[in-house]
């Protein structure tokens, strides 16, 4: 399909959209299952989200749950949640059970206590306990992320025990890649970890505990943070979870740990327009409510930035061409604001920049601000004497901007520094804090220079 | 150190950096060296960066290689390419073979071209030779991200070949973990893979192309994309890179896609502020320049949105409270539609959005649209007939709000989709295209609304 250009491959998807829905509604599962096979498990999912909730629960229950829970997987933890609360407890227990057990715990906290208690007491005894003890801890943490199953000998096992167990089991092998066979005692305890180096040097009736040698393990409340300096510090491509006993619970890969930062940086990244995990298939009262949450304290604001655009009324009246470039100043400063907001955000999450650096980054600020601030002065200031062909207009607004982006840049560089040290999280206050300030201050500075200079103005 | 509290630790932070100072200045070698072990090669980044130029290049030639290595290692590859350029060219070279091979190849493309050729010129032959061949393919492509030094052996070797190389030495088999085994033939080209399972299961004499299995591979040119896409799958750990003859040219890791995806992912939620790959340790005119490339184009936006404000002038005169009520309505109408840009940015990122989806999600929007311009629409007309004790001008700015409100979220919503559809990137553009659009109907709104309603207004 890979081939075939951008349009006839939009016009095939969604054919089959129509196709995957009328066999929805004839209830044929035959044609479902071969529509689903047909496409990525992704595609699967975009095409659920797009149905009616009925419509949705009617194909969950007549695909395999093998299929089902392929395309479950490609969801965000809400989402999942949401698709299978919505089921009879019976399909959603067997889904569930298909699902990679770190996927069960993530849905299991999302879900309604209820429901999932519904759910687990239907599900295979052995894996809801499992999902039990996994969804306990944060998602984020090494509680969170681990894989229950480790791949661990007793310390009466040999070496020819491990090899046996890698040549016997395929997919018990698979699931444990990147894991070192780990020894624990006769309680559970981990006493040591063998290389593959020493595997394969050794023979096969010598015991484990011969060759192995002290493991390094993390708690299961290890931050991702924590465990992302571990793996950066250390080649391994797995780390043993245990508890305050010391006995293995777990183990948390590499990889999951790379994967579980991308995802973070992709939601933080969204942070700043104050969406959090909204999706489109949500109910629309839920998403309103969610996104009126934070545009009515959004109100607040500018009902502050604009009383001092009411305090200056008269000057307004009397110069009614400054109410054109009231909003132009401040929503530059705005940009070069955020800009210096930007910068930042980089250099703290490369850790080029830290809390203390507030006047270093003041004075980099500081430097560049003047440059832009009359390069963008002499530029709007232009603008508007051409424009309303009053020198002194033009002379108003540039000084304005000039002087208002040296205060955007400044505080834009310097806010994500202060709020990281008072331990907010600067990537959904600092827009919010920068863009009240810089409108108070522009509109503020246009309005007093236009005062000031009300004789020229108006002369 | 990570038990002290924040303060001390800052303080802490600080000494260390004057002693640093102080250390570089009398050129006391002995005393960086002690300093910059003391400290994290990511903190000893920091303080490099903070520094004046010459005394980084200073300090850079003092210290060991490995030191400065370990410490370039941690900076992004434009800020890297900067600290090596400036140093002496043996310094430079010494520095630069002790970097992880795709890091060279990385700083190497940042690099002015005579400094790079002069710098490879002197460094060690095989390494620069692996460097030039790294360096000729976008760093986010399969032939940008391997690594060159694949575990492979000859289709004439033997189980015991293999099993000897990985017990003999002990560097070049930390390198490769996660790599199988892959058979060339005496051109190079790639015939096979050897699993860990076969391995183990076989006798030692057994010859490798007996038991060898056919191994996937891609071409050099291959994205980013792609390659995740293959990772997610397939269980493989690295999966061999060929030329357009077969030849085995490297490997590419699951672990190196993983982490390239996180920092591109970081990355994209910067360009939002279009500061690019700015770092404060930049000069500042290349620094001001970068910044105002955009803001310059940013002015012309403002200017047309403002010339709707121009159009009613006679409008604004009359009723100078409206001058008030511009800005916010523009402003709350254009977080709003950030909100809709945020949720089709994340559901794209997802996959559970495509560009043809441009209906639905329209649909989608408008109806948390209708509630949350009523909900502004009546707040902020309570706020403006209170503010200024005139019903009509409440009725004005909240109709206005309203109707913004619904305009902002339908283009907010469809406006990433359809810049996708045209392949645009979304995170850069969908910003300044929504908010030129929400201002300009923002102003004529409540412009045209307050005309209608003069009479009113001023009775």
């Amino acid at each position: 399909m890979s081939d075939l250009p951008a349009k006839e491959k939009d016009e095939l998807i969604e054919s089959l959209g129509d196709s995957l829905q009328e066999a929805v509604d004839a209830s044929d599962e035959q044609q479902v299952t071969e529509i689903v096979e047909s496409i990525s498990s992704q595609e699967a999912l975009r095409q659920a989200s797009l149905m009616k909730a009925d419509d949705r629960e009617q194909m969950m229950s007549i695909m395999t749950p093998e299929l089902a829970a392929e395309m479950v997987e490609e969801a965000p933890a809400n989402l999942a949640a949401t698709m299978i609360e919505g089921l009879e407890t019976s399909v959603a227990a067997k889904i569930m059970e298909e699902l990679h057990p770190a996927t069960q715990a993530d849905i299991v906290q999302e879900m309604d206590k209820d429901n999932a208690e519904a759910i687990l007491s239907v599900m295979d005894s052995e894996t809801a306990a499992d999902v039990r003890s996994l969804s306990q801890y944060d998602p984020d943490s090494a509680g969170g992320l681990m894989e229950l199953e480790a791949f661990s000998f007793f310390n009466d096992e040999k070496v020819n025990d491990v090899v046996k167990s890698m040549l016997s089991d395929d997919e018990e092998f698979e699931r444990h890649r990147g894991q070192h066979p780990y020894v624990v005692d006769e309680s559970g305890r981990l006493v040591g970890v063998v290389s593959l180096r020493s595997l394969l040097r050794s023979r096969r009736a010598v015991p484990l505990v011969d060759i192995m040698s002290p493991a390094i393990s993390v708690s299961p409340q290890t931050s991702m943070n924590e465990l992302a300096v571990l793996f950066d510090e250390n080649p391994f491509l797995g780390i043993p979870v245990v508890d305050d006993r010391g006995i293995l619970l777990g183990v948390v890969s590499r990889i999951e740990i790379a994967e579980a930062e991308q995802e973070r940086a992709e939601l933080d990244s969204l942070s700043r327009q104050q969406v959090g995990d909204e999706l489109r298939s949500m109910p629309t009262l839920l998403r309103s409510k969610r996104r009126l949450a934070w545009l009515s304290s959004n109100i607040v604001l500018n009902i502050i930035a604009a009383s001092v655009i009411s305090a200056y009324e008269e000057t307004l009246a009397a110069v009614i061409a400054i109410a054109i470039f009231l909003p132009m100043v401040s929503d530059m400063s705005g940009c070069s604001g955020n800009q210096a907001v930007g910068v930042s955000m980089r250099e703290l999450a490369l850790g080029l920049t830290r809390p203390v650096d507030v006047f270093h980054v003041l004075r980099k600020e500081l430097s560049v601000g003047i440059i832009n601030g009359i390069v963008l002065g002499i530029l709007i200031g232009i603008v508007a004497w051409l424009w309303k062909d009053n020198a002194y207009l033009g002379l108003v607004i540039g000084l304005a901007l000039s002087v208002n982006t040296l205060i955007a840049v400044s505080i834009g560089g310097t806010v994500p520094l202060l709020l990281k040290r008072f331990g907010v999280d600067p990537a959904v206050a600092s827009g919010p804090l920068l863009t009240t300030v810089t409108d108070m201050a522009g509109f503020f500075l246009v309005l007093s220079l236009a005062s000031l200079f009300m004789p020229q103005l108006l002369g």
